[in-house]
């Protein structure tokens, strides 16, 4: 049999909009272009965009009319255009965009089978390179929450995310990092750790993320002290200098799928253990650390709820961080209440401040954690014996050598930064005399996050009260921090909704 | 304590651009919009938009420079602009889009935990009102999915469906129905089950879907004999009328959130149980049936494959129309090869004007089938005894009175059209001499559709051989019909690449 003549594409000239579409690449085309019509193209989710050798998968939308666009043009989102690489009206052909085969896998784990290897590698290989929609996204990331990763599946889903990012290396035989699972609002010791820790002579390249669901993650505290989008020579040369550094991760693309899952995790508010193991230890193995401390906090309103949950936790870590080349050691610290005074990027940022100088309000529950966590860190790096990290951290915040070393990552980094003031703060008072007796951790982060907080790095809630206190009505639990009327409106709204956020007892 | 002033709302401009964004809302702001700026909205995956009354959720996406739009403009998608139903240069309110209380629950089903009758209804109607982005509806599904629905959840499903939609009313003791559940390409039974089902006396108002993730649904096939898009006012008229119509469910809205759900099941291509049994007896309950008849093909390839699968589903079908005031009942039938010869819009709608018009060449078994379901109707709706359906439609089929029904049919719907026929063809020889021993029916559907079906209603696959038909190497297997040599292309490639679509053995 015969084939038919090969198809020579029609192309289009490409037009920059300036157009910003939360990730998504995305074309726009005219309802009358002849291209959208001879290919069938209209109505389905996602088209191929070619140019020059480079293809991208982009939502089609069409417009009417000629307002906008000629014919013959069709407009790139910006992602669409950088991933693209095209100029003002290059030619670029837009055709059927192929199913994905690795879609395949996401819908047999849909259906209850377990993937493999390779299924995983498809998967987040297609994800990194933005093929994904957000329905594909989505589906991904809630099967693997409904049925829950299994071991192998983690380990598997881990190796994949590590292999298409960049992966750095120290050439020394001991690199040492620290995670804090999450869920406790202004446990913010990462940078603590890091300058106790290199002020010892140990190497503690450290990148943190971006807040997913809390109203802060430490690099969005640490961006109120120094600049964290540092590339990997950047970050390569403060650790060279001053043995560490703390810098955001998303901007030297160590995992550069777990950015995308973080987006949909986010905006649906969910946190499961297989992502989250993967999505640390991804991190932590393409950084190139060897060792790493991870803080599980435990506590009826923290992320993890009870002792049981933070084993298992800690087990499938350990386990998974093992059969993928590192050696992890998890401390269960307590979750039931607030650390430090700020819960907010600058409130917590002052936190650490004021800790570092060992200034006399200084929170101490944020001191003896940290202390604690740099403690494993000393121990496992060989700086000093069992038992002993913690007198040491202490003893290295104490005589200041934390606060030089912090100082110097800072410069380091970039320049040090004043942490931003609010432009608004309200009181939220005790409705009664008594004794603080809960506090609702999700309550407050929520709280926060209402008034502005990560968005907006003044905002926040600062911590009047702390579990035990006995207070008097009318007395501050806390003060809220916005920028705007409108958002300390929106989280009054909310305490006043939400009832006992600090709950006072007779 | 007391509280901040109130605050009020500034307002942008509301401009139309003529977007068609794939059914999400979207909205476009400037970067430097003094709105975006002091409400902290970028970043936000939706944004509440508000005029006169009115709210709409949509996608917040932002463009640089002044080019599109003027720094008091807010630019709406079609699907946003209708909705909100502003004018142009009608002021808007931009404000953060509060949390879907909705999304609690889908959250809540992420982890494993059942719905209640409320959930699924606070589900329901945020979906139907076009709250949700594709991230949650994708999430909803999934979880669906992967922890199956039980039957008390279908059944509140069910009923949540039915709830956000119209609902019609027929003032007749027995309105029949029927529904095949799919994955059988070419089994377009529903055309000849109503002629002749009304031919002989009963209400039967059919609405029919378009494809999901087949080559053709009823409502794509039909609307090449007939207009589908029917209002309730048109199809009320052709029913009164006629006793029965064959129109598009989505154009009448009796289940507007199963259009949503569609969509993304599209996209992901998956179809469960939970959602197919929901997503069919709420249209037919909203659309006032009493009975149904179902048809349930089984085979290795169709979307039920075994017996056990299909007594399961036939079951669950059975038990949630009981307990939804709807008697059904279940046919299982030959899911081993495509029905009839045509697979595609056109190219079914070919035959089954071949077995109305008793030609000599129009498929036997699409008659017979058409035949045993509505032969099934004609009994439970007491027009034929027990064990005596079939014939009578047999004798309805070949005494012509069905094939006059359907055109008064089509003539009331609108006016019967003449179905299309493709510009391109191209044959698919067999490799050997041999007997045809398997049919995959997955491959098949899928090569119709890169053929360009059901988008192209000319396009699809005419069959040319039947299992158990002997075959000469180089003889025609099939013939694909495509609308431009683009898909025709498409299509060889996939059939080159896919193996034994069609299997000969010697």
């Amino acid at each position: 049999m015969t084939r038919p003549d090969p198809v020579i594409q029609p192309t289009l000239r490409a037009r920059r909009l300036g157009l910003h579409t939360q990730h998504q690449p995305v074309v726009i085309m005219r309802t009358d272009c002849h291209v959208c019509r001879a290919e069938g193209l209209a109505g389905r989710p996602q088209v191929l965009l070619s140019a020059a050798g480079r293809e991208v998968r982009a939502a089609l939308f069409q417009v009417e009319g000629d307002s906008l666009l000629a014919p013959d043009e069709a407009a790139l989102s910006e992602v669409a255009w950088q991933m693209l690489g095209v100029t003002e009206g290059a030619p670029i052909a837009v055709t059927h965009a192929p199913a994905l085969e690795s879609v395949a896998s996401v819908r047999r784990r849909i259906y209850g089978h377990r993937l493999d290897a390779a299924a995983f590698a498809g998967i987040v290989e297609d994800v990194a390179a933005a093929r994904y929609s957000d329905v594909h996204l989505s589906a991904f990331l809630t099967a693997s929450a409904v049925l829950p990763l299994d071991e192998d599946e983690t380990i598997d889903l881990t190796a994949a995310m590590i292999g298409v990012g960049d992966r750095l290396s120290w050439g020394a035989p001991i690199v040492v990092d620290k995670h804090c699972v999450g869920g406790l609002p202004g446990n913010r010791t990462t940078p603590l750790v890091v300058a106790i820790v290199a002020a010892n002579g140990l190497l503690m390249p450290k990148t943190s993320s971006r807040a997913i669901t809390s109203p802060a993650g430490t690099a969005d505290t640490m961006e109120t002290l120094a600049p964290v989008d540092l590339d990997i020579a950047t970050l390569k040369r403060v650790v060279e200098q001053e043995g560490g550094c703390i810098a955001w991760g998303g901007a030297i693309h160590l995992s550069p799928a777990d950015d995308k899952f973080v987006r949909i995790e986010r905006e649906l508010d969910i946190d499961t253990e297989g992502q989250l193991v993967a999505s640390v230890l991804s991190k932590k193995i393409a950084a190139g650390s060897t060792h790493v401390v991870i803080d599980i906090p435990v506590g009826p309103t923290a992320k993890v709820r009870s002792e049981e949950n933070a084993q298992q936790l800690a087990e499938r870590m350990r386990a998974v961080a093992a059969r993928s080349g590192l050696q992890a050691r998890c401390l269960l610290t307590d979750g039931t209440q607030p650390v430090g005074r700020g819960i907010g990027p600058a409130l917590e940022a002052r936190d650490v401040l004021a800790v570092l100088r060992n200034e006399p309000d200084g929170p101490e529950d944020l001191r003896r954690r940290a202390a604690a966590l740099a403690g494993v860190a000393l121990e496992i790096g060989g700086k000093s014996e069992p038992g002993e990290g913690t007198a040491l951290a202490l003893e290295t915040l104490a005589d200041g050598r934390a606060w030089t070393k912090f100082q110097a990552i800072c410069e380091a980094q970039g320049g040090m930064r004043v942490p931003p003031v609010a432009e608004q703060t309200h009181p939220l008072a005790a409705a009664r005399d008594g004794r603080v007796v809960h506090i609702d951790n999700r309550k407050l982060a929520r709280l926060a996050k209402l008034a502005g907080a990560p968005e907006v790095k003044a905002a926040g809630v600062f911590m009047e009260v702390r579990l035990g206190q006995e207070v008097e009505r009318g007395q501050p639990l806390l003060h809220l921090h916005a920028e705007t009327a409108a958002e300390l409106a929106y989280a009054l709204d909310y305490a006043e909704a939400a009832g006992d956020i600090i709950q006072v007892e007779p």
